[in-house]
């Protein structure tokens, strides 16, 4: 790195902590007016309350507290870091699927402006290819067992966990991983520094050896119960799914998965006994066919897909995509990994015209990121090896020969209209 | 009843009793045959083996045992009866689901040519409204206790419960609706007096008390594992839906389970803890999307409709039923209760060509049989008024103005072609 791109990384890092204190997350109009205009003229325009109406509105608390240079210094006496867009850490992919979301015009899931790590482990490695493992607070033993064993199981085949930091699953979930020696996250709706929940300091500090402790909210902020519903968008964004062990009726589990259904990530359940209270909700997500029953971490496995799971795809694919435009990006997003979809309905689904998503498959595919099958298309299920796939490409609804921009094997960034 | 009624109905029970010694169950081309020809006429000519070969092969090992009349004399000194299909008490609804899923090919699920039957409850009063209980012999003691209490439950509200009459699931199921005081079924594979399992003698005693128990092999027929799975398709048939409470992953009861999914009846099944080798085959149907999960009585009866499920319709629905012809049999069966289907699918689904399809599903609506909602046609959930249908009839949807033969307000036994 250079030293004037080291210097404009930490510039940009400087207004991103200014802006992570100015709004409470999530801040939709914020994060679109950061996209415009860059962080450190959006963090300018905000600290003057020089931005659009939504802006000021959503910073207008706290626009006046300018501690970003605070924030940093504490958090690095902390041991933590604030990790943000423009950092190679950052996980682009994972978190591109809430700024989808919020384009489709889900409430609530916008993405965050960067992020508080604390631990050893790369956030966005850690990403790459991971599960969510979720519950109820007042779990069973049943409950704790289980999801132990599944994070456990799942940390032996190199997946990562995230959870929250409360008692029962979450951190069942997270003893589980360390047992095993694999990579934990753990997702905070308080400040790294909170030391909340009090008897889990000790645990999080464990986590934090060789995984992660991670939060958009600033040193010292409070816990809260809004921030803990806001922090599960994040679990449900950097995981290829969710797993919930155990969930009352009215579970906050419940919540983290249905964000985790909006961002279009797999949503799972693990059955308990019928006489349960706290299999109740498991048991009530499966039945309506919010969530797909499994029962071991190969079914987990399963489900998710083994490897380039939706919004977890492995770092070649990653690369492949950062050259994709705005439309390739929602037809990708249309596509599913277990179930082919026509052209029509990804052209529905996605609100890009037909005419361009019948291009933008085909060209799609010659970068591996669909592939056609019996009902259509789908979104690929294994990291596709290039070459492999222009050999065998052309099945027998092939219509590639028509797709503009096929010819450099990468999807250009927006093909140009017919 | 006249005296040569009477007469003729013993004639046919003779008949029909010396047939169900002839073959083994099932036996698609003798009950073909038996259609065609009554059972009177079919029973001489397949003693004079003038039949044709398929039957004469059925017919073959046994034709020559004349022991009709021997079979109803010791039934009847055991307290057992003869049920024929020309007897009031014939289940000729719920059984008509064997005589479809037969016609489009599914083999081994042929009508009975008869049924034995003891106890004091009549068999298509008990099919009126019945669910299957099933599950494993060794079944664990969290598996007996819901399978219990699910019964009792069920029973409370009027429900039958039909099981096999094996330790484990099957005892458990009875014991919970004799608890509640209600009707319960047993469907042996092997005669009633076969004292078959042996510490089941007594429960099955208890059973015939107040509710049936059921075979369709004659007296002294010894049990076998074959005639278990043939037997499956009874209980199959004569319920709305089957629960599966345990089952380990080769289990007889994901046998039945799959009997009534290919007769178009709801399959359900109970979960467990995840570590239970007794719930493996309950969490792979719900995991296949073969079963619908379900976690107590109240989930039983949303899953299969309180009322005029699928083969359990309400004997108001039966006779409005009795003058369809075979192509309106058809449309109805591939109707679904809980999802609208579009007249196109329907007429892939019954093989019935669309035009007569969207002539037919008018004239089954005014006959409570089917109802128009946003997605199509679906079968209807509670037994229909048909007044108030009549006047609320013709949605947005409506083209009943072209249905052929919808003044009569019964779906005429076959429309003439346009």
């Amino acid at each position: 790195m250079t030293a004037s791109r080291g210097a404009a990384l930490e510039e940009q890092r400087l207004a991103r902590a200014y802006l992570l204190r100015a709004a409470e997350p999530p801040a939709p109009a914020l994060v679109a007016f950061v996209a415009e205009h860059g962080p450190v003229a959006a963090a300018e325009l905000v600290r003057r309350a020089e931005a659009p109406d939504a802006v000021v509105q959503e910073t207008s608390a706290r626009r006046e507290l300018a501690l970003g240079e605070r924030d940093l210094a504490e958090a690095a006496g902390q041991g933590a870091r604030l990790v943000i867009p423009e950092d190679d850490e950052w996980p682009a992919w994972p978190l591109l699927s809430l700024d989808v979301a919020t384009g489709r015009g889900a409430g609530g899931v916008a993405a965050p402006i960067a992020l508080w790590v604390r631990g050893g482990a790369r956030l966005d490695q850690a990403a790459n290819e991971a599960v969510a493992i979720v519950g109820a607070r007042a779990a069973t033993a049943y409950g704790e067992h289980t999801a132990a064993e599944l994070a456990y199981t799942l940390a032996g085949g190199d997946v990562t966990v995230f959870s929250g930091a409360a008692y029962g699953i979450d951190g069942a979930a997270h003893r589980g991983v360390l047992a095993a020696g694999g990579v934990t996250a753990a997702l905070l709706g308080c400040g790294l520094d909170a030391g909340y929940p009090a008897g889990h300091v000790g645990l999080l500090n464990r986590i934090a050896e060789h995984g992660l402790v991670v939060s958009e909210y600033p040193p010292g902020t409070p816990p809260a119960r809004h921030r803990f519903l806001v922090r599960n968008r994040l679990i449900a964004a950097l995981t290829a799914g969710t797993v919930v062990v155990e969930a009352g009726l009215r579970s906050g589990a419940r919540n983290t998965a249905a964000t985790a259904g909006t961002l279009g990530k797999v949503v799972m359940a693990v059955p308990g006994p019928v006489g349960s209270a706290m299999s109740v909700g498991c048991h009530q997500l499966i039945r309506d066919a919010d969530a797909t029953l499994v029962a071991s971490a190969s079914d987990v496995l399963d489900t998710v897909g083994r490897l380039g799971a939706a919004g977890a795809a492995p770092a070649s694919a990653r690369r492949r995509t950062d050259g994709l435009g705005p439309q390739a990006l929602r037809v990708h997003e249309a596509l599913d990994r277990r179930h082919g979809k026509s052209a029509e309905g990804i052209a529905t689904e996605s609100g890009v015209p037909l005419a361009r998503v019948r291009a933008l498959l085909p060209a799609l595919e010659l970068d591996g990121l669909s592939e056609r099958c019996d009902t259509g298309w789908r979104g690929t299920r294994l990291p596709a090896n290039p070459v492999a796939r222009r050999v065998g490409g052309g099945g027998p609804n092939g219509d590639g020969g028509s797709a503009p921009g096929v010819g450099g094997g990468s999807v250009p960034a927006e093909p140009r209209p017919p």
